[in-house]
């Protein structure tokens, strides 16, 4: 049996693919391959990562022994010799995972270095200064990233070495300045560690390698990934590689180089050079570097070979590249080369540029820009020039994107009485509860101190594309004294504070915004997605407002108003409340023939909104007790004006209390017990709908849509009580009206009985938040509190109520929609969730054969370009079997 | 197209079965077929009934015909005329579902009189009395049972006429008499509904027969069907038989007969006999039956065909048979005949006999008991005789079958205080909560205000075996009074109540109680029963008396140990309130080590109860906060004894409320964030069962349960808690102990991913209440406020929680199971929900493949004969295919 092969050298490793060798490790291939100049060396690949850590955090010998032969490789090629005491070969170590995560380990250069070998080197270069910066870079890089050893030690071993010898810049030490630096990183290594700096090479290697794959671990590398959708079984591989020296002298050097502009997309290289140096001291930004054009002027020949290897390079990749290069005594080097990072606007251009310069097609234009990237775009942001000269006041989850700036508001009420006069304010609160909503409408962004990124204020807040910044733990709130404590300071009602909903910070006073300017490559781009996405892309819209701002933003319906939201205005809510504290069905009916031309007319507006698109209505789903005051002078309020008795009203309240809400009397649930609101609901929308479809002189197309079913015998019930009604005012104003009744898929139960369901529904819309909510046991009001554990232990790598668990709740979904559908053919699936706007998701909900999406209004576009992108990989993987 | 019938003459439907013609119509069919005398008819198919129900309540005029028609059928038959001037044909009409259903309508008798037809029979009977003595109860029983009018006023009438004429029995009525009396009834039913009373033999027929179908709806019928699981959709067939008349004269009479004693089983005839009587003066119990040898004197010859015929049908159903007869003039006529309904003990006689006698099988025997009729002989219950004389006080829900009698107690501490010093209480809460737990065990029964089937109290009482009658709503509780409103008295601590658990009455003072005696015809059913079975039956057990009690009662291992339940004991409450307020580890691992003592013990007397059975420990499962006080000096109390600042004590509690605590931070979940919770538990299992195999000389079998798992790197990871503790534990006994983890299947997703999660788990217990929960979206103490709607509108006919839901629920455990053990072939699956003691349920299970049920340690013998049932069911199915 021929063994596993762990690892490569960079000229046998060509076609290998990003998942085995890290995209640093292909990157090197790739360019071996097509004749870039590199340094030589190999890759540990993955593999060798995951091998690590199921060996208990060790590398198995063999492991070891094939490191030490592939050495042997590169001192062949190098003719070098590591640890040797002529010609000696030093090495960078790097890590290298499947995609650029800046969490992992940074880069160890000049390893094999010790007193042997730095004689070596000095002697044979005849640059004793060269050898010993080498050295004590390799010390002190070695200390601080093998081993994890905080630097600032060691930096200030090397300001006093400054300040006592009157240097300004580290280039004035010399030779024996550096020398006498190396030995104090040694000892205080020594005393660190209690044990010797190493000498063998082969140790330091190993160590140096060790680390890398530790690092894979670290907390920063978990919250990254968790940040970008990267398993952790992907594991990083390590390049080990020879090393090219920038700081040779004046006709050494390094930079960094980007074919074109990462931040406007504008075609032409972009590219930093510092002479003399090596490549951290680019990234430390100590030393100014020069324009790359002072290349072309220093060294000619060098620069024209530069522009012509990246011209090949973005040939080859068929992508804006980002290089690192160094230049060792005239010679070039390319140390490595990826697909550059870059700004939505930039990914934009580029996309478009590549197709007009006949490089990419347009569907391999449409996976070019991160959908999520485009969010940016459509809120208008704080001008970034700015930000960078200011210091965050404090720091929350960026629950709900936007910029927003106002004077401090501590309740609903006041927030909603300010913004009447004409004040901006920005809404602050312990936590929001659905009875601030009209204060969250009111209000330029939101700020809470708890709650996650699911939190109510966080939810309502995306629904609403409003700015959020949820769960700022060190906000100390008063709400009695209306005070605010945020760092040091005390804000109350006078004073401004700024929210960036992208970011989570917060600032102190008024912050410049720039608004989104939707340029032409963003038309472009959206064109492509709508040609290749084979999934609809509605918008979960409660008011005209939203309406409007997903149809400009390309909804193709509204595939979910929530009527609830509707109930908590001042002039509703007491309504509402009276019909809740009713014992009588008289009074509720009479209660709901209140709200009945208030319910009429939010509809109409949404129906005059979307024009001919299909607006789909949910009847009232959370449970009465939400709608019901909670404080004291409320509540003796409330039972005043009903005419009676707090002890009645509080029984009432207390009567309603429920344990497990989530599972409580909800949905259609209310339906069942009081069929008299469906009724109202159901004559509303009928009724918004014949007067819109007289004033807009086309038809409209309502769906009424049936929360929260379990059985396909309560469906219809509930259907009935809506066609009925339905069909009385349809008679009766003796007009034509199609309207469609469905359901929610929420209740795993619904979903295991989709067959039976689908019989007596026109549609189905999955809610995946309860849907996930009940497959997983987990109340997201409460999973905020142990979900880090999950976290932690690797048990959950995702936050479920984010991206779909295609398993277990995608299970659910795709055995629904399979016999949903062979029950009823014409059954149209939807997807009205937090999830309808998530990429990952989406690219689910696609391949699961949905018909469309739902999500807020902000995240429409998103989505379209995400569904785009779940149809070109879906037909690329169908033509690939 | 040959047309539906929906009508058969009794002689041409023998073999058409109970579902189409119901209980009463098959049993006349058979009856006719073998030869028995019955009065002619014919029989109006429960398929009727529906097509009544689909056609708007209306009977289909074709439907009409056809009854017209098979009227005529009776006429040819008897020579009689329907509505004639000559010999007039009377009918019976009766109700005869596919089960006998005391909810439903009554016989109406002598329909067809009217004041011609009257005056016939009166005229060729000879015997005017007669004539309209069968008038009068037509008129009434018309009036009383077709049109639903109460009879009181009708009742009245009779009365008033016999006190007028001094009359003690109805037989002193003449003819004038009646005669007065049906005018004034029909003067009476004119006034009462607009309308004369109708004269139409036929429309009388229309109606009587339009009554039994609108009976099928009834509230009563409602609540029978749900109490015994009787789908609506079966519907119920009519009978329309010609009359035979008791109340001819001397030389006729009426009765009833069992074949067997209905309440011991003896095997003697056991009938009653009315001379000159209808059937329903049987009933009424107005006059005393003579006993059925005075038959014998009378009417030698009737009395040998009636023990004949009796004989013969016994040894055609090979059942016990409950029969009505009439002798119409020395000729003997069966009316209906079913198996007789009788008490658990006489169902045990009957069955062993019936074998002995060589008419049944034994595998027929064990289908001839009900189940949960067993129930009745476990526990002692009030002396019948006795309860005959009393009335009760107070009815609630029959919660959890016993009979209890004790002074009232009013809270869990004050009944331990009391038990403690020798006093039976009876513990009478509003509801209970896990905090009452101490003061359950020490009562002899519950009484709650508030709170259903499934309440806390309900729930616990049963696992208990304790009686409890929960939802008493007419108690008013007073807790700080310590006063108990029932019934106009106030009940204090030294008042004595007595309650019912199996009828859910409550009775003032001591009520005689008998012990159940378990004689050997018990036994010999459960050895029966034992035989047939192939699903194992375990019990679920907190305690070695509860073990005890389960081994007692043929438990073959513990199903099912919630160790929550020792953690409220006095003196344990305290560590496990600290460690749940410690902030630090260290803290709450030295807590953890003063509760290791008390589970070990506790899992020891488990294991020396089970001996070499197994014993299944479920690791802790309620969320924290369920163990923390809720009341202020309790909360002060705490704080003082931890030296925490209540305030503290309490933010810690703020801080653990959850929405939904169903969903909540429990389960394994709490082992996640606590470690060191599960590493406590598995060190007392290991440790116990260590020291019971020393102690008892052989292996025992601890399997560890890890609940409310949802993924299999979650029970990886648990499991490896508890195995990692558990080998260093072995290791350090240096013994041989073999023990098992497995997993609870109570999150839908778990079982939607069982084919992973069976890959690290021993066994799979479905948790059928929590998978209900989560799989309906139902909170089981909130559901309570809506299952009512729920049953009122027919969506439920069954409450889920009480039967296994077998579509939805269902769905996923057979999923659950198939792919369970596709991946794990050696997977044992079993069951630990309140569902394990459901007959119904089990069945199911059966079916599905499990390996076991566990139930409370009470329903243990239900569910040996349940399962044996279900097992001979499923035989005699496969053998028919």
């Amino acid at each position: 049996m021929q063994e596993k092969k762990y690892v490569y050298p960079f000229e046998q490793a060509y076609g290998l693919g990003k998942e085995l060798l890290g995209g640093k490790g292909a990157g090197l291939a790739e360019m071996t391959h097509i004749g870039v100049p590199i340094p030589q060396g190999f890759t540990i690949t993955t593999e060798a990562c995951t091998l690590y850590y199921d060996s208990g955090k060790k590398l198995p010998e063999f492991l070891i022994n094939s490191i030490y032969e592939n050495v042997k490789g590169i001192e062949k090629v190098t003719g070098k010799n590591f640890g040797g005491k002529h010609n000696p070969l030093l090495v960078s170590v790097r890590s290298g995972a499947r995609v650029s995560m800046p969490g992992m380990m940074d880069t160890i250069l000049n390893l094999g270095l010790n007193d042997v070998t730095v004689a070596a080197l000095a002697k044979e270069t005849g640059n004793e200064r060269f050898a010993f910066d080498c050295y004590r870079r390799f010390v002190l890089m070695f200390t601080n990233i093998a081993k994890g050893h905080p630097r600032v030690e060691m930096d200030k071993m090397l300001e006093h070495l400054k300040e006592a010898k009157g240097y300004k810049s580290d280039t004035d030490l010399d030779a024996a300045d550096l020398k006498g630096l190396v030995a104090k990183y040694k000892d205080y290594y020594k005393k660190t560690f209690n044990e010797d700096f190493p000498a063998d090479p082969y140790v330091q290697l190993i160590e140096a390698i060790t680390a890398v794959f530790r690092s894979w671990d670290n907390p920063r590398a978990n919250v990254y990934r968790k940040m970008n959708n990267i398993p952790y079984s992907w594991g990083t591989a390590v390049n080990v590689q020879s090393m090219a020296f920038g700081n040779k002298g004046e006709t050494s050097g390094t930079g960094v180089a980007f074919s074109r502009s990462p931040s406007t997309g504008e075609k032409h290289v972009f590219a930093e050079y510092l002479p003399n140096a090596q490549g951290e001291d680019v990234v430390a930004g100590i030393r100014t570097p020069l324009s790359i054009e002072e290349l072309g002027v220093r060294m000619p020949d060098v620069y024209r070979q530069f522009k012509e290897t990246i011209a090949k390079m973005e040939n080859h990749y068929k992508d804006m590249q980002d290089m690192e290069f160094t230049v060792e005594e005239g010679k070039l080097y390319f140390l490595q080369t990826r697909n550059g990072k870059r700004t939505a606007a930039a990914a934009l251009k580029i996309a478009c540029d590549l197709v007009d310069e006949g490089l990419i097609s347009e569907e391999e234009a449409v996976l070019r820009v991160e959908p999520k990237a485009l969010d940016s775009l459509l809120h208008p942001s704080f001008d970034s020039k700015v930000l960078k000269t200011l210091k965050p006041i404090g720091e929350g989850l960026p629950a709900s994107p936007g910029a927003a700036t106002g004077k401090v508001a501590f309740t609903a009420e006041e927030a909603h009485k300010r913004h009447a006069a004409g004040e901006k304010v920005v809404l602050v609160r312990a936590e929001t509860s659905p009875e601030d909503i009209e204060g969250m409408v009111a209000s330029e962004g939101i700020l809470t101190m708890r709650g996650g990124m699911t939190s109510h204020a966080a939810v309502v807040a995306r629904g609403m594309g409003k700015c959020c910044v949820a769960g700022c733990g060190s906000a100390v709130i008063d709400e009695e004294a209306k005070t605010l404590k945020l760092n040091g300071k005390v804000y109350t009602e006078k004073d401004v504070i700024s929210l960036d909903g992208s970011t989570g910070l917060v600032y102190d006073g008024d912050v410049k915004k720039v608004e989104p300017e939707l340029t032409g490559y963003f038309g472009r781009m959206m064109a492509w997605a709508d040609k290749y996405r084979t999934l609809k892309v509605r918008a979960n819209a409660d008011t005209p407002k939203d309406a409007n701002q997903a149809v400009k933003f390309g909804a193709e319906g509204i595939g979910l108003c929530r009527t609830e939201h509707m109930f908590f205005d001042k002039d509703r809510i007491f309504h509402m409340r009276r019909m809740i504290l009713a014992d009588k069905l008289e009074v509720r009916e009479q209660a709901l023939e209140e709200l009945l031309p208030y319910q009429q007319s939010d509809f109409y507006g949404l129906f005059m909104a979307m024009k001919e698109k299909n607006v789909n209505i949910r009847l009232l789903d959370p449970p009465l007790h939400e709608f019901l005051p909670t404080e004291e002078d409320k509540i003796e309020e409330l039972a005043k004006s009903l005419g009676l008795s707090v002890e009645d009203v509080k029984a009432r309240i207390s009567f309603l209390h429920e344990f497990n809400p989530m599972m409580g009397h909800r949905g259609c649930r209310l339906d069942v017990s009081y069929p008299e609101i469906g009724r109202m609901q159901a004559r509303a929308i009928i009724r918004a709908a014949i007067q819109a479809q007289k004033d807009l002189g086309h038809a409209v197309t309502p769906e009424i849509m049936i929360p929260l079913v379990l059985d396909v015998k309560e469906l219809k019930f509930v259907k009935n009580i809506i066609v009925e009604t339905a069909d009385e005012e349809i008679k009766k104003a003796g007009v034509k009206l199609y309207y469609e009744v469905g359901t929610m898929i929420e209740i795993p139960r619904a979903a295991l009985l989709a067959g039976e369901v689908a019989t007596e529904a026109k549609f189905f819309s999955f809610g995946t938040n309860d849907l996930t909510q009940m497959t997983f046991g987990f109340s997201r009001d409460d999973a905020g509190k142990f979900l880090p554990d999950y976290y932690a232990t690797k048990i959950f790598e995702q936050d479920p109520f984010q991206n779909v668990d295609t398993r277990g709740v995608g299970r659910l979904i795709k055995m629904a929609v399979g016999e949903g559908r062979a029950a009823n053919p014409t059954l149209h699936v939807g997807v009205c969730g937090e999830h309808g706007g998530d990429p990952l998701s989406i690219d689910f909900f696609h391949n699961a054969g949905l018909d469309y999406v739902s999500c807020s209004p902000f995240r429409v576009p998103v989505a379209r370009l995400a569904a785009a992108q779940a149809a070109v990989k879906a037909k690329r993987a169908a033509a690939k079997k």
